[in-house]
C-alpha cells in the first residue's frame, strides 16, 4: 500500500489517517495526539462508526476512515447470503455516513459509492475488500488533489513575513499550505488557538506547522481579541464542515466569534473548501451536540463541581457578512455568490 | 478572629482567603481548586510575595493577604534594631505592593498604610502584629460594605428569570451578587466561561453560583457567541483589575473580546468595581506578561510539541465604547464620565 506524504510532519502523512490492512482498520487516535502516538484498531465496520463518533479522528480524517470502514463492512459481507449482502453494505453506508450529523452528506457520498463498488465486485466475482481500499486511496488522492489548488490559492493570499491565524485542525488543507509554502518559500508566522474542549489547535494544528519549520504559537480561546490587536494578524483562516449555497457555513465552535471578532479588527476571514452543493442555506445545517464532559475537564480531570452543567455545541454558525472570500480548487469566492461555483465544470471531489 | 461570612460556598467564606494566625498566613490554593482543599502557609512576607505571584490566590485574595504579609512583615521587623525597621516595613509594602504589577498601586495603597501602622505601634511599645491584623480586617470589612452597594446594583440590572454570563472569578462582587440576591429571592441562569489557562471561571465563578444554588452552566472560552446567539444573554458583566478614569478597563484576558461579542449582540456588558483614582488613561495601565507554560498545557498536562511557543498576557483592556456602564458603590456611571465617581465624597476603599 503506497505511503503518499512522506516528509510531512507526522500528523500530514496519509497512512497515519485511517488504513486498512490485513482486515484491521488503524487510526491514529487524535484526541490522544501528540502527547501519545498510538492507533485504534476496528474489525468491523461499526467499530469504525463508534471510532468517528468519539472524534478518533476528524477534520478530514473521517472522509477516509468511513471508506477503510466500508472495506470492512465489505469483508464482514462476503460471508452472508447473496441477497443479505446489499442490505448490509447499504446499512453500513448508511451507519458510517451518520456517525456524526453535521458532514453526514459528505461522509455519505463516499460511503454509498463504496457500498455500490463492493456490490459490483461481489457480483462479478472479485474482491469487495481491495475494490473499496482502492476507491477509498483513489478519493484520496482526488480530495488532496483539489485540496491542494485550495492551498496554492491560500497561499497567495499570505503576505511574505506576515501571519495568520487559524482554530482548530484544517488537516487537508493545513498539508497543502504547508506544501504550496514550501514550494514558494514563503515565510509566515502561525497562530494557532487551542481550541478547547478537543485542543485540536494546540494538539494538532501547531504542531503540524512547527514541525514544517513554521514560527508557531499557541493562545488560549479567549486570546484573540488581544493577539489580533497586537500581532499585526494579516488573516484569518479556517476550513469548514458545512459550506452552504447562502453563504454560512459550519465550522468548530470558536469560527463565529473568531470571524466577528476578525470583522472588528478589520482582518479578513478565508474560509476553505468546496461547496456543499446539497446545503442551500443556514437551515440545511445540523448543528452536532456532544456530551458536556469534556468541556467540564481537562485531560479528563474535572475542572467544577458536580453541581455545574455543562454545554458541549460542536460547531458554530457562521453567516456570510463576516466571511471575506470562500478559497475553493476554483479560486476564491464571494460567500454570496457560492453559486457561481457551480457555472463551470465540477470536479469530483469525495 | 472573626468568621465574617458563613453560610455562602466555601469559596466565598472570608477566613478562605488569607488569614493570619500564630506566625503563619494560610492562604487557600486557587490554582487547584476545586479539585482539591489545600492552602500555602507562608512564614515570611517574602513568601506571600511568592505566593501571590504564582497565582495562589488571585481576584481580591491578594488585597487580604497582602495585609496579612504585612502582618508577617511586622513580625519580621520585631526582632531588628529600631532605625531597621521602618526601612524593612517599606520594603516590605514595596515588595508586595509590585507581586503583580497591574494592581501594584491597589495593593500599595494597603501595604503602605499597613507599614505605618506597624511603625506607630512599634513607637508606641504595641504589638505591631496584631495591630496590622486589625487594619487588615477592617480594610476587608470596608471592601466588603462597599462592594455589598456594588453587588445591589448590580442585582437590579438583572431581570427575575433572566441569564447573565460573566468570566474569571470576580470574588467579592460575586459574592455581593449572590447575597443581594438571596435577600431579593431573584433566580437568574449563570453562564460561566472558563477561563483558560487558569480556569477561574469554571473552578472558581461556577462553584460559587452552583453551589449557591443557582442554575449555572460551564462554557469553554471559544463557545460565547454562540450562547450569547442562542441563550438569550440579558447582560455579560465583569470585575476589572484596573478601571482607568478614561474609561478603559483592565481584566483578565477575555473580557476585551467578549465585550467585543457583546456590542455585535447587542448585550451590555457592565463592569463592577470602585475607578481607580490615580489611573488617569489606558497609558496607565501595566498589563502583565505571563510564563507561558500554562497556556501550553492543561493540569500540567502538555498540550502540545517542545517546538510551539506560547504566548500569556494576564490581562487585556477593554475601550469604553464596549462598555455600557461601570456599577460602583455610588451608582452606575457611563464609562466615559467616571471622574464624576470623584464628584462627591468617595468612601474609603482599600
Amino acid at each position: 500500500m503506497k505511503r503518499m506524504d512522506e516528509g510531512m510532519p507526522f500528523l500530514l502523512q496519509y497512512e497515519n489517517v485511517a488504513w486498512y490492512e490485513n482486515g484491521k482498520v488503524r487510526i491514529l487516535d487524535r484526541r490522544v495526539y501528540p502527547r501519545e502516538v498510538r492507533f485504534e484498531v476496528c474489525e468491523t465496520y461499526q467499530e469504525v462508526v463508534r471510532a468517528i463518533a468519539d472524534m478518533v479522528t476528524q477534520s478530514a480524517g473521517p472522509y477516509t476512515a468511513v471508506g477503510m470502514g466500508m472495506a470492512l463492512a465489505a469483508r464482514q459481507a462476503r460471508g452472508k447470503k447473496p441477497e443479505e449482502q446489499s442490505v448490509f453494505l447499504r446499512q453500513a453506508a448508511h451507519d458510517l455516513a451518520h456517525a456524526r450529523p453535521t458532514t453526514a452528506n459528505r461522509y455519505g457520498k463516499i460511503t454509498f459509492r463504496c457500498a455500490a463498488v463492493a456490490e459490483a465486485a461481489l457480483e462479478a466475482g472479485r474482491d469487495p475488500v481491495s475494490a473499496v481500499v482502492e476507491d477509498t486511496l483513489e478519493s484520496l488522492g482526488r480530495r488532496y488533489g483539489a485540496m491542494q489548488l485550495v492551498g496554492d490559492r491560500l497561499e497567495e493570499l499570505i503576505p511574505e513575513g506576515g501571519t495568520i491565524l487559524t482554530q482548530c485542525y484544517g488537516e487537508t488543507v493545513i498539508g497543502a499550505l504547508i506544501r504550496a509554502a514550501r514550494r514558494s518559500g514563503k515565510t509566515f508566522r502561525v497562530f494557532c488557538a487551542e481550541t478547547r474542549p478537543f485542543l485540536q489547535g494546540a494538539r494538532l494544528t501547531a504542531s503540524c506547522f512547527a514541525q514544517a519549520g513554521f514560527d508557531t504559537t499557541v493562545l488560549t480561546d479567549n486570546m484573540v481579541a488581544c493577539i489580533m490587536e497586537r500581532e499585526g494578524v494579516d488573516l484569518f483562516t479556517s476550513a469548514a464542515d458545512t459550506i452552504a449555497l447562502d453563504g454560512h457555513i459550519a465550522n468548530k465552535t470558536g469560527t463565529f466569534q473568531i470571524a466577528i471578532l476578525a470583522k472588528y479588527f478589520g482582518v479578513p476571514y478565508y474560509v476553505t473548501g468546496i461547496p456543499d452543493r446539497d446545503k442551500l442555506s443556514a437551515a440545511d445545517i445540523v448543528v452536532e451536540q456532544r456530551d458536556p464532559g469534556p468541556v467540564l475537564s481537562s485531560w479528563g480531570v474535572p475542572n467544577t463541581v458536580p453541581e455545574v452543567k455543562g454545554v458541549y455545541p460542536s460547531f458554530d454558525v457562521t453567516p456570510p457578512h463576516l466571511i471575506s472570500g470562500v478559497v475553493t480548487d476554483k479560486g476564491v469566492y464571494v460567500p454570496y455568490l457560492l453559486r457561481q461555483y457551480f457555472d463551470s465544470e465540477v470536479r469530483d471531489f469525495y
